[in-house]
């Protein structure tokens, strides 16, 4: 797909957390030239050891985007992913007019807009494109991309899209669509996974065999892809983070932030948000976000099953 | 599976709702002679109309299990179940010692063990067995069971079991398990239909193309069995109720009761209860669950999709 002379063959990827460096490992194995940063120098020393021959570090956002054709960004939040553009030795500083910047956090859709104003004044292309899938798939180049912006943008950043996505939606020509669309689906999701660990934990007050538990609500009308997938981190006593409780502490938070400011109700993802709010106050921020059935089991004195060690 | 010659062959069905009534048409279909017993007289005859030469009415629940080996109760609530058990012309008052009373309605685990003391204390079997899937899955003899109860009570009424559902599952030898599983089944599908409502009514104030939500999240990890069925509901405009907002206030009025009778939180389970609360009050009770989109709607003067005639 790429060519290795063109400009698009060398791809920045900004942010190595789990997302990121699969990405970024995608991105590699696809034959594109990665230049990476990360805040944490090691873990781009890590990513270029790994790879070498097809990556190289970059001190900062800007030595990542020089010279690059696509900018991929998966860093936390809105405000890094500002910081990463627009900062003290942001991308702005020294990507080339044409670049298409591909911004992969979830956020508020007005930020997504307002970001996208900043970077097309400077010349680039800018692409909403949040992700979804977790950090495996991450790994394999086969995420979900929810993706909105100009035909242009869109264009300039598929080379790199064909890499990391098995699924790109294309869902309008505007900034912000994009990340509406992921909003509602981690509305959804957190709501799930809050949903599931209180079921289970009640479940387990009432003296059911959780096993059977899983077995008869995975065929039922009560099942969710969360259910089906975070049940066995509990069943198995296995709350290393794959996906942490401050992952939805945030993004449930964004969707309370925009219903507030849609002056519109939410009130079933408000009581979810207060679940992982409570999990992460009781000192589990950074554990598996099925957590929240441990915070039950703590208040309420159940036993979950343990890890086999 | 039935001998027509033995007790079993005669099943009593009490209760023509559209759960009722779609079981008593599998189990005619299966060869069993079916006694209907409903309050509604006129919806009996129609039953029996359609089954001529297959069914009878009967005009108690008592005359409905006089001579019966399987008597199959599928009213409203564990009152209606109580009543129809022991009641003025209920069931124990005509029914033979070894017949077996197979409970579907969804009720708190205790309230079954409870029915069952009283139909063993008479000398029948009592089956704990409710049934999920909805009105067409009972129309076609492919329900969900959840049952749980003594060994013989399983023997007796596993040939009318086979007429109405695809799937069995024996979750235990005591009344109280299979009401136990049914309850989380419906903690879990409950949140998922209001979170489903309150998404894509959020999704319909950002502006989202809904048809288009509803294509990504099916796809994506915030995805569930209730959001798959329901919203096609809201897409089409159609609150005809295949199962209505009264179920919900009761099926997670039951779960509230429970965790507070065993002093447990369900804090997420409590907003989505409070939803369907709303809507009822809002004057939707008797129309489809998904009808909490359309309180959001009434709410914030939305506009929803309108059905098409």
């Amino acid at each position: 797909v790429a060519d290795l002379a063109s400009p698009a063959a060398k791809v920045a990827v900004i942010g190595l957390g789990s997302m990121g460096y699969g990405m970024a490992s995608s991105l590699a194995r696809a034959g594109f030239d990665v230049v990476v940063h990360d805040v944490r120098a090691e873990v781009a020393a890590r990513f270029v050891a790994e790879h070498a021959g097809r990556s190289r570090p970059a001190k900062s956002p800007a030595e990542a985007a020089a010279g690059a054709g696509i900018i991929v960004i998966v860093v936390v939040n809105a405000d890094q992913t500002a910081a990463v553009l627009s900062g003290e030795g942001g991308v702005l500083e020294r990507a080339a007019p044409g670049a298409v910047a591909i911004s992969c956090v979830t956020m508020a859709p007005e930020r997504a807009r307002s970001l996208a104003r900043d970077v097309t004044a400077r010349g680039l292309l800018f692409l909403d494109a949040p992700i979804s899938g977790g950090a495996q798939k991450a790994q394999e180049g086969a995420l979900t991309v929810l993706a909105s912006g100009a035909p242009a943008a869109f264009a300039a950043a598929e080379p790199a899209l064909n890499a990391v996505a098995a699924k790109l939606y294309r869902l309008g020509d505007e900034p912000g669509i994009g990340a509406s669309f992921k909003i509602i689906n981690q509305l959804l999701a957190g709501v799930h996974i809050a949903a599931a660990c209180e079921a289970i934990a009640l479940a387990r007050r009432l003296g059911l065999d959780l096993a059977k538990v899983y077995e008869v609500i995975t065929a039922s009308a009560g099942n969710s892809w969360m259910f089906a997938n975070r049940v066995p981190h509990i069943l198995e006593g296995d709350y290393a983070p794959r996906s942490a409780v401050s992952i939805f502490t945030k993004d449930l938070g964004i969707v309370a932030d925009i219903a507030r400011s849609e002056s519109f109700p939410a009130p079933v993802a408000s009581a979810a948000l207060q679940m992982f709010l409570m999990t992460a106050a009781a000192g589990m921020a950074h554990d598996d976000d099925s957590s929240v059935a441990r915070l039950f089991a703590k208040i309420a004195g159940l036993e979950l099953p343990e890890r086999k060690v």
